[in-house]
C-alpha cells in the first residue's frame, strides 16, 4: 500500500477559509495552522471534530533498565499495565476527561501478569513478542524476525482501531528504561551525540545521567558498526524494542490508511521518526501533542517539522501528553468550522 | 467584605495527594501544580471538575483608537458585539466546544447597536457607562464617578454569574484600541518604559508600532504628573476605560467571593493586576490561561506570579485564550482526582 499525502485541496480550502474568518489575520495563532492541517488530513473543509479518538499503549521492558539507566525497577512496568487495566493511571484519568478510548497491549513486558482475568490477559498479550527486549548497549534488542512481528502487530492494531471508528490515533508507551532506546534511536538516525539526547526519564540523578549517556553512546556506537543497522528495521532491531517497533508500525500504518496521529513524548516521537523512515512522508499525518522534558524529543520534532501544542513540563509517557492535547485539536476545529466568515457578516464589503 | 486567601489546608492535602499518586515525582509537570491550586481555591481535595464555567466579555471603545494605534477602526467593536450575540465569534466557537457560557456587556461601545432585539439590547447595555472612553494620551479616560460606576458594574456582574452557578470565571474584552490602555496601565503600575510593553495588537506595522509606543509613553507621563492617578482607581480613570474598570471590578469581586478566575490575554491580565492592587491578595484566586503575543502581558504575569497554561501564539482577545485553557483545568483536576494512589495499589509498601 502506498502512502498518500494529506489532501492539498482541502488544505487550500482551509487556508482560504482561515483567511476569510471574522478575526484579525493570524490572531488564532497555532489554532489556525492546526485547523488547516486537520482539514488536510480529513480531506474536508471545514474539518469535523474527531468522533473517536483512540489511544494504544504499547508496553514492554528493556534489558538496559537493569544497567542503571532508570530511577525505577522493571517490576513497575507490569504494575502499570495492571493500573491501565483498572483505569487508574494518568492517561486513564486524562482519557476519561477528554473522551478518549484507551487500549493497552503487552508487547514485551518481562512478566506474565498473573492474576489478570483470563479474557483480559489474552487480549493484552495477543501481540506479545517476548519477555523484555535485550540490553541495547551489549547486543541487539530484537532479532529481525521479532522486529517484523512487532511491526506487523502495530499495523494490525492500527487497522483494528480504525475499523472501530478511530479518526484520530494516539500511540502511548509504558516500559521502565524506554527513554534509553528512544534517545538511542534518535541519536543514531539524526547523528546527534548521546550527550545531547540523554534525559532524566522518570527522575535519575546527575551521576546516573552521565552513566545513561555512556550507555546510549555505547549502544549507538555498537549499532554504527553493524551493517544490518543501516535500515529503519535494522535500527529497531539494534536499538529499539518490541514495544517501540510496534508503535512505529502502528504509526506507519495509520499514515498509510490516511488517519492522523497525535504524537506524545520522546518515545512516541522517536517511533514517529522511525515510522517516517519506514514510510517516507508519514510525518505529514502526524501532529505533536506536547513538549516532553526529554531533550531527545526536540531533535526528532525538528526533523519531522513538528511543534508541540502543549508545553506543560509533563514527563509521564503513557500517551498522556497527547491525550491532554486532544482539546487543542477540538479548539482548532471549532474556530475554523464555527467562526463567522467576514463575507457572511458583511456581504456587501 | 474582606479578602480570604485560598484554603491552606486543602492546598496541603492536595500537595500530599499529588506526592502520593502512582506517578513519578514531578511527572505531571504543570498539571500537578495547577491541580494543587484548584484544590486550594475550591477548598477541597481532590478538587471537582468545574460545573459552570462562565465568561463575561466587557466591550468598550477607546478614544485613543482614533489616533493611529490600531489596525482596525472603532466600528469593528459594535460589529463584534453583534457577532458575540449571534454566537459566531472566536470565543463563541471555543466556548461551545468546551462547555463555557458566554455573556457580552457593552460598557462603553461608541455605538447604539441599532437593530439589536430590544430585550437583548437592554441586557447588553444594562451597565453602559458611556459611549467610548476618552483618549488617554490627552485627557483622563473616565471621571472618578464613571470609574466607580464601572467597578460596581463589574462586581454586580460577578455576583450575578456566581449566583447563576459559576465555579470558574473568565473575563474577556472587546474594544478596538484596548491593548493601548492595557499596556499603559501595566507600564504605569510596574514602572516599565512604553518601549517594553508596546505590541502590535491586531496587527499594526513598524511605523504605527513606534507611534503607539509614543502615545503610550505620553499617556503614562501624563498620568504620572497627576496626583489623583496614584491609586488603582485613579489609574483606571487616567489610563483605563469603562470596560477595563468593569473587568477589574469583576475580578476583584470574584476574589472576594472566593471564586477562581482564569485570565486571558494582555487586557485581562492588566485588569487582573489592577484588581490585585484594589484587593491585595486577589491574584491568589487567578490563574493564567494563555500567553499573549503582546509584550506587556509578561510583565504583569511576572508581578502576579503566574505562568500561562497555553502558548499558542493567540492574540484574539474576547476571553478566547482563557476559554481554550479550560480543558487544561479539567486535565489537572482529572489527574489529581482519578489517578490511583500508590498506597492503594500497594497497600503493604
Amino acid at each position: 500500500m502506498t502512502l498518500n499525502p494529506p489532501s492539498a485541496s482541502a488544505r487550500a480550502a482551509a487556508e482560504e477559509r482561515l483567511a476569510g474568518l471574522a478575526t484579525p489575520a493570524g490572531a488564532l495563532g497555532r489554532l489556525g495552522e492546526l485547523g488547516v492541517w486537520l482539514a488536510a488530513v480529513q480531506g474536508q473543509c471545514p474539518p469535523a471534530p474527531p468522533a473517536h479518538v483512540r489511544a494504544v499503549i504499547f508496553a514492554g521492558d528493556h534489558g538496559v533498565a537493569g544497567h542503571g539507566v532508570s530511577a525505577y525497577p522493571s517490576a513497575v512496568t507490569p504494575a502499570m499495565v495492571r493500573t491501565f487495566l483498572i483505569g487508574r493511571a494518568g492517561v486513564s484519568a486524562l482519557a476519561a476527561a477528554h473522551g478518549v478510548h484507551v487500549r493497552v497491549l503487552d508487547l514485551a513486558v518481562d512478566d506474565d501478569l498473573e492474576g489478570v482475568d483470563a479474557e483480559q490477559l489474552a487480549a493484552v498479550q495477543r501481540f506479545k513478542v517476548r519477555r523484555g527486549s535485550e540490553p541495547i548497549h551489549l547486543v541487539d534488542a530484537l532479532t529481525a524476525d521479532e522486529v517484523e512481528q512487532a511491526l506487523e502487530a502495530g499495523a494490525t492494531v492500527a487497522r483494528e482501531e480504525i475499523a472501530a471508528g478511530a479518526d484520530l490515533l494516539i500511540s502511548g508507551d509504558m516500559g521502565i528504561g524506554n527513554t534509553t532506546p528512544a534517545a538511542a534511536l534518535i541519536a543514531a538516525i539524526l547523528g546527534v551525540p548521546a550527550a545531547d539526547v540523554t534525559g532524566r526519564g522518570t527522575g535519575i540523578d546527575d551521576e546516573a545521567l552521565l552513566h545513561k549517556q555512556e550507555i546510549i553512546q555505547q549502544a549507538v556506537d555498537r549499532a554504527e558498526k553493524s551493517t544490518s543497522a543501516r535500515t529503519p528495521t535494522g535500527l529497531l532491531a539494534a536499538l529499539g524494542g518490541a514495544d517501540l517497533a510496534a508503535s512505529a508500525g502502528f504509526m506507519a500504518e495509520a499514515a498509510r490508511q490516511g488517519v492522523p496521529v497525535l504524537l506524545d513524548g520522546v518515545i512516541s516521537v522517536a517511533c514517529g521518526l522511525v515510522a517516517d523512515q519506514l514510510e517516507p512522508g508519514a510525518a505529514a499525518w502526524f501532529a505533536a501533542g506536547h513538549r516532553s522534558t526529554e531533550p531527545a524529543q526536540r531533535f526528532a520534532l525538528e526533523k519531522l517539522g513538528l511543534e508541540p501544542m502543549l508545553d506543560l513540563g509533563m514527563r509521564l509517557g503513557e500517551g498522556s501528553g497527547a491525550v491532554a492535547a486532544v482539546p487543542v485539536v477540538r479548539s482548532a476545529i471549532s474556530v475554523l468550522r464555527d467562526v463567522a466568515l467576514l463575507a457572511d457578516l458583511m456581504p456587501d464589503a
